[in-house]
């Protein structure tokens, strides 16, 4: 798959390589500018890189200013506006909230029928204005009417969900060139969200197949507890198995008793899962075998659970090894590698990035273990 | 992706486009017959379509005859031996069990190192004297130590997953070349289960492209809570993306508090989630932001909440949104499309099947709906 083009959020960059970046969105009244705020830090506190605001009329144009007064004294999070309907005339008339917003999300599929292309052309000056990137945001539930009508002629006896991908797809792609009359490459991401497996899957992969732009994936409106879990999973897996995705996010409905937090943590363990970050300790361990000590299976667990109890243990990939003989191949990728010299030994062998560090008894191993990791 | 063969485990058909079907494992001392089949029964309850039983020593063997004489006066589930070292001497000697199982696994990584294919082809004349099928279920952690030290001979400088992965893939397909001297393919399921993302969709892949036999797919090892399920569901996802999977196991660690039943669960949402069965009524519903009404989280919740709770309700697919943003495009893709009109409207618009039914108050919405569901 080719590389992707690189766009600055803010201080975040998206493609091109970059880690991929967790995004998340408030769910306050943007008009409430102190309740915003509050959220947006918490939200970063929970792990998100970059938070997104509706900006959805007037008031909440208006409050921006604050919103922003508020976050900076803490934070340098980029915070993106998202536009629907009535983008053209926010950002004309609050030319503040278009010189602090990041980046400005628009649906190409509501920037209205008539004037869609004078006001996406409004929008695209603005942003070009201030420089700021921008992202050509698609959702299946706002397609752009004319086109998914005229896929719907041309594919007839074609499955529905194939149809709207192809004419959201279609969609995303017109408007980034439309786009790129007024702003560089360099300021262009794209989404198209639907909100099933098949349809994110294949609208994603068209996209990607045709625009080498930097694209934010996700499942939208993916529901709540596990299914929502499974959904976001599913869809975000199977487009990294194809090396599609340069930032993600998780859209669940909350549940009972859930925070607004949640979807990031699902969203960090789901990128930890397809290998893509690394947030939490990686722990690979071997099933043992006949060379490995009788206790090592039950060093292993206790091993593991330990770390991964521990709140503050970096997030490092530690391979627990039976014996020395496979250790160094099976963990060539591990930061640490902890190895059973073999059966009826009573040392552990400890390596640090490919270099051994020392012999160690097992007793009170983790204390020791604890004392390895912070001195490097 | 071409068709895999179609095999049949009892009374379940596995590949060749048959459903995907559900697979759990118990956890109790097979020797405990009482014990195993009570789990088996409530497994099943659970959603399982295939249960397997470890078969680990002669007293495990010897209660087979008796867990069937349980299980089948309540049930048809096909019930699965799982061999590892001494499948070959146990098959031998307790033909009963060899009579009443529904099929074999044996882990090409156990059969013995001196004398693998002569331990093997012992199981297999059993496989084939009783007409049973059998999953040559390979595993990372238990390699063939000789394929793979060939492998790794031949690939320095890959990373080590992927040479794992190679080496996990040419024992499988292997051993299913030799089976096949014994066995017709009607009889052979494959799987090779790693523990991460990338290993499991490599090895998959790989064996896809060189066999038409049906997969059994999962993740091994998936460990626990969140991190076990989306491990589990990225995996899967990524793999059913390419029509790879024919039957799925999900492998967690049950969590304190957390019914065996749990990976059911999970597996049934995964296959459901990517479209491969429907289980239960789908949902789809958004996050909500800023431009959603103060009580529509509230409201999407109790309502998923309930129309999930409800045993009979058909598995139709409803979704429930927060605005006009998305409302009426959702509205007209789902079977029942229920949208909140926005800030501070009391209405409630809903769609059947791309018609609009009418506005609906809020209040006992529940009721009502279940009445528009039971009229259509």
């Amino acid at each position: 798959m080719k590389k992707t083009i690189s766009v600055k959020i803010g201080g975040v960059k998206i493609g091109g390589g970059a880690p991929i970046a967790v995004q998340s969105m408030t769910d306050t009244d943007t008009a409430d500018a102190k309740k915003t705020a509050a959220q947006i830090l918490f939200l970063e506190k929970a792990g998100a890189e970059i938070v997104r605001i509706s900006v959805d009329r007037p008031a909440s144009a208006a409050a921006i200013p604050r919103i922003f007064e508020i976050v900076r004294q803490k934070s340098k999070i980029p915070i993106v506006g998202d536009f629907h309907f009535s983008g053209h005339l926010l950002l004309e008339k609050f030319p503040d909230a278009a010189r602090l917003l990041d980046k400005f999300r628009i649906n190409p599929g509501n920037l209205g029928k008539k004037n869609r292309d004078e006001n996406f052309e409004k929008i695209l000056k603005i942003a070009a204005k201030f420089q700021k990137p921008i992202r050509i945001g698609g959702n299946s539930g706002s397609i752009d009417r004319e086109i998914l009508a005229e896929k719907r002629d041309k594919n007839r006896g074609k499955p529905s969900t194939e149809i709207l991908a192809d004419a959201l797809a279609e969609s995303v792609l017109r408007s980034e060139k439309f786009a790129r009359k007024f702003l560089p490459a360099e300021k262009i991401v794209l989404s198209a969200k639907m909100s099933d497996f098949a349809g994110v899957f294949f609208v994603n992969k068209k996209i990607a197949q045709k625009s080498r732009a930097p694209l934010h994936i996700g499942l939208t409106e993916a529901g709540g507890g596990l299914s929502g879990i499974c959904k976001s999973a599913a869809a975000i897996g199977a487009l990294f198995s194809q090396k599609i995705g340069d930032t993600i996010r998780v859209s669940i409905t909350p549940q009972k008793n859930e925070s607004k937090s949640r979807e990031i943590e699902i969203a960090r363990e789901i990128l930890q899962s397809v290998g893509a970050r690394r947030f939490f300790p990686e722990i690979i361990s071997c099933p043992a075998c006949g060379r490995a000590a009788a206790d090592f299976l039950k060093f292993a667990e206790n091993l593991s659970q330990k770390i991964r109890r521990e709140k503050n243990f970096p997030p490092l990939k530690i391979a627990i090894l039976g014996c020395v003989v496979n250790g160094p191949g099976e963990a060539e990728n591990a930061d640490i590698g902890i190895f059973f010299p073999g059966r009826g030994e009573q040392k552990i062998v400890v390596f640090f990035r490919g270099k051994k560090i020392g012999l160690f008894e097992k007793n009170h191993f983790f204390e020791k273990f604890q004392k390895i990791v912070a001195d490097f």
